[in-house]
């Protein structure tokens, strides 16, 4: 479908690129045209007049688990490993492949509620979180998880593959669940095959004190040092949470051009602690940001994640300056595609895929506009999301999904599919 | 007008209370039921379906300075004192009433959008916030100013009379602004004028590690322990922010039954620290929520202060575990309306008045439904506010205002105030 979406702000989120008055052009699948108004004689499907409305690239959802969505607000108020091993890790076993369909569709329905347009996934059945994502026209990258008592780096690297070759809004990666979950064996393996498809390598990492503890006792460092000693980072990767870093983490990130992805909200919710991304950021090291599930979270909701990203900065350095909007709103955008090795949908450039956002600007909480890219990381709210845009297709706009299926159906499904395992 | 709300799912927040599914009924102001569907042969005015939606009592901003919304996104990474001597006190030196008018309207629809039916607001000129909130049909509760360089203890006693001899709507509660901006003469002043109308006092109190030092310098004591040797408390009131507080500070808030209100969003913001509301709590302290004026925050939403208020206790205790869901939910809807001296609209019951939000239980962040309290206070946000009435009128809906002005005169007005001043 070709659609001029006109009479918008529009911040491309490329080099040093600021808030413009113009038009963005999609045709097909990508961005064919971005800036000032300018005449053309294509025959447009739509004409949006966007009323002064913001365009930005959409967000990156870079780390998450879809399919968790059904253990949402069903085991609050639980320490990380009290919670994983007595409440999650049992509900989990009883899901079937269907299940983590059904849940990952109504995880995808929330993401387009939040302005995301790709997700960074970790889940059981890779195949069944890919089908929800190409029925809805999302866009998702995969790492299929590797645990002791579960699937196997072989496994793995058949569900890489197939991801890969399949539908183009679905993408694989290798990685494993943690260290913690998993055996050296195991870690030779995915290495191996990291090296063999020139993969990078993302795992859980330094989410918590005591995970990094018990690395150290079982293998003498930390995660990262191991991972890194394990071979598995030749193809770069990187780490989910990335709280509990040494000196020597924080290098081996920098040699091996490593992402860190954070998720400010499970972190505080599961007690954890604040990843040190003032840090991060300042040893240049790439940032993105991610909701992790809606277990932990609850809400799958980047404004959330935005707010806490800088906000949490200011309190754990005792610098209000710390973590500035603009470098906020990098890691949400151009940062999450780049992690999740999604180069061509980072920034509104002519050419790109058509991954877009528009930002409702006519609420309260926008005005007045002193500063649009702060009013879009201190204030904004799921409440500005007018258009969700995914590789060409409007997926969600005024508040409603341009999808195949009834929502109600979704959610219908989701408290069955949770009545059936209590 | 006589409105029938039916197919609701209710929380009342009485004590004890749980999710039931019944009706609501409005006549005038007041709730004239709550409770399971009953046949009635009122003339409804207007019935609504609420569709298995949620309705409890309006949440109460419990801290704010409307008018601030001005300087949103204006000055922000800075810490406190230098963001409030060198950005905010010379730019507010430039408002006029009028500017403090059209401002709070802003801050009205702001609160409006995120199911807040009362803000218990200290500004200048309050006259003209009560202009505003009455003409919107909003409910405020006015603390007049009291510093040093600006109004003083006499005028702050005048409007104290005129706000609660006015629109029943606006309410007025002594204080002033904080222990670092007064004088001894002004407090004693302020003491005699509460002990003669038995008014609560409310003030600033222990938002920043050097405040308290200062007082400490300034006074030998803390600022809570000042003002009660001040005889500020005779008749209870609070504080706002309340992070650093000693044991002796504690018994005192405990011994006059003060009210602690937080702000956590601000305190972040502007790195202040993490109010002990756990401890707060268990020592049996009154709790109670607000957002702080837009110029630190910078958002008005009820929603981000409620998940801040457990995550950041879960993360500063180390336990997953503290202030759940049911507790935070009370501090934002009953223990507000107490703290405000709304006795009058705490809870959803008959004979009460009419300040109700209904949530929008059909979104994908409300699904599925294995706790409703919990996906409120976790995942809510401001997408979810279906209605928002006050006093019996619903002044919010499906995202539209019902109010005399048109949102874009408001925003229009905020900008051009804001233009005028740099």
């Amino acid at each position: 479908m070709d659609i001029r979406i006109y009479n918008a702000r529009i911040l491309t989120m490329e080099p040093g690129s600021e808030v413009i008055r113009g038009e963005l052009w999609v045709q097909g699948e990508r961005i064919s045209y971005v800036g000032l108004p300018k005449p053309s004689d294509i025959k447009w499907e739509r004409e949006i007049n966007a009323e002064g409305n913001l365009l930005l690239p959409g967000f990156k959802n870079a780390h998450t688990h879809s399919a968790m969505v059904f253990l949402r607000s069903y085991a609050d108020d639980l320490p990380l490993h009290e919670w994983l091993n007595d409440q999650v890790f049992p509900m989990e076993a009883k899901l079937t492949e269907k299940d983590i369909y059904h849940l990952s569709r109504l995880a995808i329905l929330e993401y387009l509620t939040s302005g995301m347009t790709a997700n960074f996934d970790m889940y059981f059945h890779p195949e069944m979180i890919a089908r929800a994502s190409v029925e809805m026209g999302f866009r998702t990258v995969m790492v299929p998880p590797v645990m002791a008592w579960n699937s196997s780096p072989e496994e793995a690297e058949k569900d890489y593959i197939k991801l890969n070759s399949g539908n183009s809004l679905i993408s694989g990666i290798l990685g494993f669940h943690a260290e913690y979950t998993s055996t050296p064996e195991m870690l030779e393996n995915i290495a191996a095959a990291a090296r063999k498809h020139k993969s990078p390598v993302f795992a859980h990492n330094s989410e918590a004190a005591s995970e990094v503890q018990g690395c150290i006792e079982r293998t003498g460092t930390t995660p990262t040092a191991y991972m890194e000693r394990m071979g598995l980072f030749e193809h770069g990767g990187g780490g989910f949470h990335c709280i509990y870093l040494s000196d020597e983490d924080i290098e081996i990130m920098k040699a091996r051009g490593l992402w860190a992805v954070t998720n400010p909200a499970s972190n505080l919710k599961l007690a954890s602690g604040v990843a040190p991304l003032q840090r991060l950021h300042n040893e240049g090291i790439g940032l993105a940001i991610g909701t992790d599930g809606a277990a932990s979270n609850n809400c799958l909701d980047m404004f959330r994640e935005m707010f806490l990203a800088t906000a949490l900065q200011k309190l754990t350095t005792g610098d209000a300056a710390a973590m500035d909007a603009r470098a906020v709103l990098e890691m949400a955008t151009v940062g999450g595609a780049r992690a999740m090795g999604l180069n061509d949908c980072d920034t509104l450039t002519a050419g790109k895929l058509a991954d877009v956002v528009m930002i409702d600007m006519h609420r309260p909480n926008m005005q007045p506009e002193n500063n649009i890219i702060k009013n879009l990381v201190y204030s904004g709210s799921k409440e500005n999301v007018a258009m969700t845009m995914v590789n060409g297709r409007i997926l969600y706009e005024n508040k409603g999904f341009n999808i195949d299926v009834e929502p109600e159906e979704i959610y219908a499904k989701a408290n069955e599919i949770i009545a059936g395992k209590k």
